[in-house]
């Protein structure tokens, strides 16, 4: 597990429970990351656990986040500090036929390592536009760049890439043998994230066409498995 | 801020940045505890953060998660430790014309506190019965029920609401008034997580009635916003 196409399991994401589901590989990490667009932080503050919801996009092997000087996720970044970044994509409900195999279909990574605070001007633009194109694919070109004043005041957090595990849940349930025969229906109900219909911001600059693509393009990211 | 629809602000769980979107209302935060059923949960190892997605219930002002007794949250419930509960649900992409003020709109809940095994079979299996109907309401009269030696080797892990607050953002992109006659489209994409078409474990046991019921029951639940 010491090629480079694994990370090297550590204490903390070594599996504990259902190694069978567990993987250390680059690409399968990557995938998941690339997907989804949502993460739970997490961080201790004065011995007490956080989790918050953010944004975030992947360079290579390191991940942005981007969040207010003001923040504490800033504050952990100012000194380093352990952060563990977790990202989920929930596929489906499994139906089991016994009530304690219910499970879910899901996918995600774990990522953990300190974290810091990006002083150079120019990684912060590339995160910056990194966090936009993430979620939507070309937004970049169709707004209004950062500048100098509003990369100054936002705080873009970095956190290698290097301690990484992902766990995997796929296919159908696994009931007992002898609950097989009862008559109860189990399976998977698939699960997807869909975007709707993109409301304008102002009715008279309404740009259909525009607004069309965003859909298109989030439907090719999210499709239902 | 101490009566009894509001939960009292604690130093953890006091807004730091943009407390005009936070709410310490306990209806708005069960109504998102209610509506969602994934939660990150955070805890600390050794000085260092954990975070892992795990389905949840609420039975009044108890949070109910459910783990193997070999899990390291297990670990954390036998001495009482501090964890903190997340719940985001993801309800758009926020398009403004610079890309500073690109944003989502979410409503999320956090909850933190000292969590505890539940020992009574009784309310473990309260605790079973609530984690599936959660998730799919009627679920429970349709499988089998957990035996003794399923609730033995389930760990339910409790965890009260007290400490409690909910962050909301909602509405179109606040893009700053010198930027609004930028020629870019700007507004709100939808998201919704939706259920697909109900796979069956066993095409001849297949009940097509019934797994269409799951979809409905599954929309009613995540509506498009």
């Amino acid at each position: 597990m010491t090629d480079l196409n694994h990370f090297a399991p550590s204490g903390r994401t070594t599996f504990k429970r259902k190694p069978q589901r567990g993987t250390y590989d680059r690409d399968a990490i990557y995938a998941i990351l690339d997907e989804a667009f949502l993460c739970h932080v997490g961080f201790v503050r004065e011995k007490a656990p956080f989790v918050i919801p953010m944004a975030y996009a992947r360079i290579g092997d390191m991940l942005y986040l981007h969040g207010s000087h003001a923040s504490r996720l800033a504050d952990e970044a100012r000194t380093c500090q352990e952060i563990c970044v977790t990202v989920t994509l929930l596929d489906g409900l499994v139906l089991a036929r016994s009530a304690l195999h219910h499970s879910m279909n899901y996918r995600s990574v774990m990522i953990v390592g300190p974290c810091s605070l990006v002083k150079e001007n120019e990684e912060k633009l590339l995160a910056m536009g990194a966090l936009v194109e993430h979620i939507l694919p070309g937004r970049t070109a169709d707004c209004r760049p950062p500048d100098d004043s509003e990369i100054r005041r936002t705080a873009i957090i970095s956190l290698p890439i290097h301690e990484a595990s992902a766990k995997i849940r796929s296919g159908p349930p696994e009931d007992a043998e002898e609950d097989l025969a009862l008559p109860f229906w189990a399976g998977v109900v698939p699960l997807a994230f869909v975007p709707g219909m993109p409301v304008p911001d102002n009715p008279d600059g309404n740009m259909p066409e525009r607004s069309a693509l965003y859909i298109r393009k989030l439907k090719e990211r999210s499709k239902v498995r």
